[in-house]
């Protein structure tokens, strides 16, 4: 056992390391360098599986003991990952099953990574196999802080054997033909299975489109979820062969955010703790970034790990724009201010050779200590060393919620209709992005999630909601809670099948109106309605309503509906449900969710400055507000109470400025 | 046998309806709302073959039968299809063979519709034992008014099975393989073939690339011929069991206008009646969906049925805009028009689930009769329960045809050069518009049709045109038509080889030039001529012609080619023959097709005016000119005749004015 | 043996002729056409392998003896094709090894052409049987001035036999498992191979993106050099037979320029001579044109011939637009004024069908002599009789160098980042056309080439630089020359390993500095630097560099690394080494190279006039200086010395006015 051990309120700092690409005269320049940048945690073994299994009988752990050596030599913590990310060659042409199958039907060959089947026999033997030696020879070498299973685990797979357990699935899921042949309505279009053995993928042979939408939506939409059950049933496997030999130790995988076919919020209760890989596009808005930490933060209902960013460059993007000075000090603090208990980059030393050779590291391929990006990731070091353990565990407590959710993501991607702009993804963007204006903190939540925690929920495009979403929502606005929906919700349940009696279906009662007809509006055609004097655009797709004890707070200006509801609202018991019957811009929802928030007594954490973001956390009686510049140009705030700046360490009083540079982060300390 | 049975003078109006979807106790209260609607035709079975044939040795006629009793009970009549636009699961699991292949030789799987191969063994043999068995059960129950073969038919296939008989196809049609060889060139790049085995079918592994267009162009063609005379001869062995079981009631089956690989003029002979399913999209415009009216009357040589159209929204397109009010009524009167006998919906009610849920539907999701289309479609109904009778069978006598052709179609689209810009629809659009916006009644007809019943005949781009089609022009404008062609027509003969010798071929005489070569102009570009002092643009191609007998009417301005003829006049016995060398704008075809109806005694059936269509049909002595305002404000025209306006019932004087409201429609009665 | 031989003297005009296409009585009457037109080269038997082998143990020469004869009794010289293009049908299917399978792994059927897998066992067996038994019958015939192997070799296969044949080059390259791994850097992502058998070939089921990029660059790079070699491998085969039968007849294959497939550097010297096939698009700007003939020249080291070109329009562009009168006559000077010694066209007599059929010929469809083009063609052929002789085996002998290299294009293309928009064939034509603009001739050269006949080399993105391109640079510079580096050369070694220590890698020594970003610029953004006073944009790329010895000629202006150097040049023995830090417009390279030319002491053939192509040939002591006005207009220049102009044989003095009309061409003959 080590006495270098990080303790464990250290703030990790650190990221992926692969000394496997090097040779060894290298690993102690990279300790000097890494340790000279205040780097405490190494994310180890990440694709090793061909090294540590050479042969289906054979392991050889000798490089990774030198490795963990290493590490431990150097008071490094390790995140120990279990390399089964990318499957060994010799295993692909031994065991053909491992490869995936495409939705053309073509099964791979061996290459590239996230490379094997879900259902494969060989997979699941293997990989749980080599996490289980992993976790009984380095378990108790005291230095894991995490277990890391897989890596971005993701993709489809469309392989015999996959079919087969799907058809397992299923079975297990509707018991009797009859109910999946009813849930599945396959009345439709004479789809009616008499035999489990009759149902096989929908893949492009099938039912699938080309442009990922489906034909039959019903057996789509569950491939989706027995496809992200089954990667998240590998996950499982290695998890139990983890935790059997290694107790104690928390159990992690990197996630992606906004990850199109897993349904991270069923994986959260799997895993420890959860971790993402933090990749922004140079063109992504902080509103964006900071909405998926706070789904990231959602579903795991605590803190979480920044497993990955880049220091300075992606390589994968159309344009590798360099993060300019600054900015991945800010998008660090972006992540903390939203929850992460660490900022680790991908990598510590860049590769010389594949696609992720252009990608930024903290030790470039000039590696040395004389550069902007080490200088940059060496002062962060510093003060995240200093200032970093105040804030780890620290929690965040929103008052409102903005509802996310994979399976109606799903529903709407693979719909044939209404409209092609109209994209959950983009719609919870646009009311999230009213609240981050404001200042006003949120977590995302699933529809089945308790909403009794906030005082104000959103429903930006809840296309998909069931019976018992409806009674939440229901007792949720009875006991006085604010509930709000945008157009296109309540339309189908969990099925996804229409609820038929009128839209929005399950919702009718609580938003108190009927949406009799939905009209789309091709690109440059819009209607208009008028919020407080204020007129506002309605684009994409308009509902035309009628109330049924809802009353109309605007309504639309042109064409055979003009009059009819545009907004309304309902009240309920206590509280209130809102409806917006078509999609607007960005003026409108900042005016729409400022007044849902007044009502709700919901107030902002700080005044609003455009391009400051201000977020919160709490621990131990005290509050940390997280000032964030996204501006390339000052701005300064006016401090409403006393306390103190965590990084510069002095003393604020109410009334005081604070001015943040360009890019600029403050931390304002004060009692809750 | 019912005595609700539909009179035979009955106007059909109705549509798809699929009880199979619904509980039995929803069957009742749908009859209950169709009878209001005054819906009296219903198409029954569309997708049931999974529930008539649960197994290949048992059908299960039960739900049907219960279906046609409801029917019965409520007087509807019954269009009946045969449920073989989708195959059964379990005869996928069984008899593969019944699968397509796609263009990159991937077998499909069970899924979607339209997915049996037309050569498969297995379909050629399953499809028609359930046409006849339900034409036996079902021929003599007096309330079927006609048998719907199928469902939509299309598509390709490239399996094994359609390269055997694709071979077959091949041998009927050239006996040999020196002449196999000799119509296909294949001379070229070293092609020739030895053995009728060694004859691969063109797809994307051999000859066809991936923007769809051909190396071998000649080879490509008969595919294309061969496979719809595949899809064809499907259909007929249906149409021959059912007329086995059941003659004298009329075989349909539902077409869709300008479908790219059914060559329907070959078609019509097979069929008793041809009926079509009308789905413009959002934007457009009404000379396209006339066009297409016009293609069907045109093949069928008497009135059509209007199969489909929807009430309110469709669901596959980028954007599924409502129809506005009176939109959906006002369609419906230009598909009648246009020569159609009935108005009927997809569907009756809509779906819950899978990829029709949000097409729309006379009973909606909602299910009342309190709704804006629900009191349209009731609104229509009643109206033509009025007045379809006194339309009905009339017919059509335009004196002036447009052509259009398939194969003339295909051999452009699987063309490589000249212009990617230059497509056979878009040139028979552009030339239709002018007839469209003059008033001019056309029919489309192809090159083998009889021309004597015309005084104008215009070919806008017949590329493919052998000599048959030449000595028939030749023909006719000697005998006092008028002709026009327009530019690349007369390049090739009916195997796609080029008519060597000069251009345009077999119509070099007939036009009276010889164009010697072809320009083409990239966007942007553009040519010019004065036509009657107006200047004209030439764009996309330009022919450098030499007259041989014919006159130039108008120049090009520009380039080496500038004084070359744009456009010609041929005098030829007692007629014209004209040639316009390049592609110009709707001005210049306006003028020139008013010039030719002047000159061949054509005269508009009323003044044009902006967006106001009108049409004529004839039947027992009566005119009825149909007033069809595209506009969404409303038109006034002056009445040139005495007689009777029939939606209002009332007596109209010449000079009187009517005015119609947006989307509004007049039909004016008179003597012929 | 024929007296009709064409004397070696004779500048060859000709082209494709395909009679195989025609029945023979056309035959004589094309000779009369052809005579007239001048033609005196005919390339045969491009085509014919299925008419000269009906069956495996068959050959019949019967119509190609025909063939012969009819070139002989009209004195027409005979390039004689191989026929290997496109394999038989019956071949296709009796040995189905020779079809291709293309990136899906999906095998092709018989088809198109370019159509044999280039390690099929059959292939390699048949094509150089055919070519030996054409060389035998033919080689001695006396007509035959030139093989022409098979036709435009190109494409990929991705087969099993392909497979098992790159393990083989493997070995044969990295002898051992180790190196191989080491060279591909497998450590990264778990690759590590164990057993040669392991490699698959990286096609869209292993390493392939669907953009064409790579996610194993090493990897995907051996496979672009290995098929290159495989299809030359085929050449080499074939050329090895037909010299064993027919010595000292020079051997080529048509090449394609910029073909991005085949590294034509290295098939140099298996080929007698180099000709290519030159088919600008209508919108090819004519320094285009001219880098693609430099190339061709440069891996020839000696004059080149035409093989191919068309007198009007292509088929298989998006727009065939026909060359104005002038043009094709100004593009065949431009070709002899880059190094060609023949004109030749595709082809003599336009097919009637299939996917040319729409491609221009000299005899076209209409086959008359009374036709533009073929004057045109005529004309040329006139004119060329008289003064090709005079032209022909003339050198050029630019005094700078400008570097392209296909491994270099294939690793940029294969990369992932740092920008799409960085591209090395854009980036080498942006230098390019500064040569161009400035009337300096040029050779393209490859890193391993010999600088020392030039005063200046220039390496527009030199991103793969080894040491020994390094080393041959420091030589060079040392000595005198003039060295200067784009923007993101100087990354990798031989196996796309980046050299780490610090951008340029082995180029930092000779540029005298040390990059340590690069920042990428998205459309629409850049930074800008000054150049001489001149305001210049910075776009796409942008290195941050530290001058260590070279000083900085202009700075970024704006950014975090505003000041930083953007043109720097390093001071080396006699010479001189710049760098410029991003790309940047055609005005910049302008001015840059007029100075660095200037420095080397290279002055422009003529004073540049826009539009106005100058370059120089040499030969016997006299020099030929070609100007080609590109301009739709006339052009005026002084000639600065005494001599002739060549086509109109009149004497021209220092100081005189030459006048180009539109698309006009001059010939300048003078002393050295």
């Amino acid at each position: 056992m080590s006495d270098h051990k990080t303790p464990a309120g250290v703030f990790w700092y650190g990221g992926d390391y692969n000394p496997e690409q090097w040779p060894p005269e290298i690993w102690e320049e990279d300790m000097r360098l890494l340790k000279l940048a205040h780097i405490n945690t190494l994310t180890l073994n990440v694709f090793s599986w061909a090294g540590l299994q050479p042969e289906e009988d054979r392991y050889d752990f000798s490089e990774l003991d030198r490795m963990m050596d290493l590490a431990e030599r150097h008071g490094m913590q390790v995140v120990l990952a279990t390399s089964t990310g990318a499957h060994p060659a010799w295993m692909a042409r031994k065991y053909p099953d491992i490869l995936r199958t495409d939705e053309n039907g073509i099964r791979r060959q061996f290459g590239a990574r996230h490379n094997s089947c879900p259902n494969s026999p060989a997979y699941r033997k293997f990989a749980p196999q080599l996490s289980g030696k992993l976790a009984e020879r380095y378990g108790k070498s005291g230095i894991v802080s995490a277990w890391h299973i897989s890596n971005e685990f993701g993709g489809m797979c469309f392989c015999d054997n996959c079919a087969a357990a799907f058809r397992r699935w299923l079975k297990e899921k509707y018991k009797t033909l009859d109910e999946l042949n009813r849930c599945w309505y396959t009345a439709f279009w004479g789809h009616t299975f008499y035999d489990w053995e009759e149902i096989v993928v929908p893949d492009l042979r099938s039912e699938m489109l080309p442009d990922g939408r489906s034909t039959f939506q019903t057996i789509s939409l569950d491939y989706r979820r027995f496809m992200s059950d089954s990667l998240l049933e590998c996950c499982r496997l290695e998890a139990d062969a983890i935790r059997a030999e290694a107790p104690g130790i928390p159990v992690t995988t990197n996630m992606m955010g906004f990850y199109p076919t897993l349904d991270y919020r069923k994986w959260a209760d799997t895993l420890d703790v959860i971790s993402w890989d933090a990749y922004p596009a140079w063109d992504e808005p902080a509103a964006r970034t900071s909405m998926t930490h706070d789904l990231m933060r959602s579903i795991a209902k605590k803190p979480f790990l920044l497993m990955e960013q880049t220091p300075s460059a992606q390589n994968w993007q159309p344009y590798n724009t360099l993060k300019r000075p600054g900015v991945m000090r800010l998008q660090s603090y972006e992540a903390v201010a939203h929850g992460a208990d660490s900022v680790m980059f991908f990598q510590m030393r860049q590769s010389r050779g594949n696609c992720e050779k252009l990608h930024g590291a903290v030790i470039s391929h000039a590696a040395t200590e004389h550069e902007r990006v080490f200088r940059e990731v060496q002062a962060l070091g510093e003060e995240l060393e200093r200032i970093g353990s105040k804030i780890k565990g620290a929690v965040s407590r929103p008052q409102a919620a903005v509802l996310f959710d994979w399976e109606n993501w799903w529903a709407m991607q693979l719909s044939s209709g209404p409209s092609i702009d109209l994209d959950v993804l983009k719609e919870t963007e646009r009311w999230y992005r009213a609240f981050f204006d404001l200042n006003i903190p949120v977590d995302l939540i699933g529809p089945h999630d308790d909403l009794t925690p906030y005082r104000l929920v959103a429903a930006p495009l809840q296309y998909m909601a069931d019976e018992r979403f409806a009674a939440s929502v229901q007792s949720f606005t009875e006991q006085g809670g604010t509930f709000a929906a945008g157009c296109f919700s309540g339309m189908a349940d969990e099925h996804d099948l229409i609820v038929t009696g009128g839209y929005p279906g399950y919702l009718r009662k609580v938003l108190g109106l009927w949406v009799e007809e939905y009209d789309v509006l091709p690109p440059g055609q819009e209607n208009a309605f008028s919020y407080h004097d204020k007129r506002c655009p309605a684009r994409i797709i308009c509902g035309i309503a009628h109330t049924e004890g809802a009353e109309s707070l605007a309504s639309f200006e042109n064409d055979f509906y003009a009059g009819s509801p545009a907004v309304t609202r309902n009240r309920i018991g206590k509280g209130r449900a809102y409806y917006v019957s078509a999609v607007s811009d960005d003026d409108f929802y900042q005016a729409f969710i400022r007044d849902l928030c007044r009502e709700s007594g919901i107030t902002p954490l700080l005044e609003p400055v455009p391009g400051l973001e201000v977020t919160a956390r709490e621990k131990g009686g005290r509050t940390f507000l997280f000032l964030l510049n996204h501006n390339d140009s000052e701005r300064s705030v006016t401090i409403p109470f006393t306390g103190s700046e965590l990084l510069s360490d002095h003393a604020v009083c109410s009334g005081d400025t604070l001015t943040l540079p360009p890019y600029g982060v403050g931390i304002l300390e004060t009692g809750l």
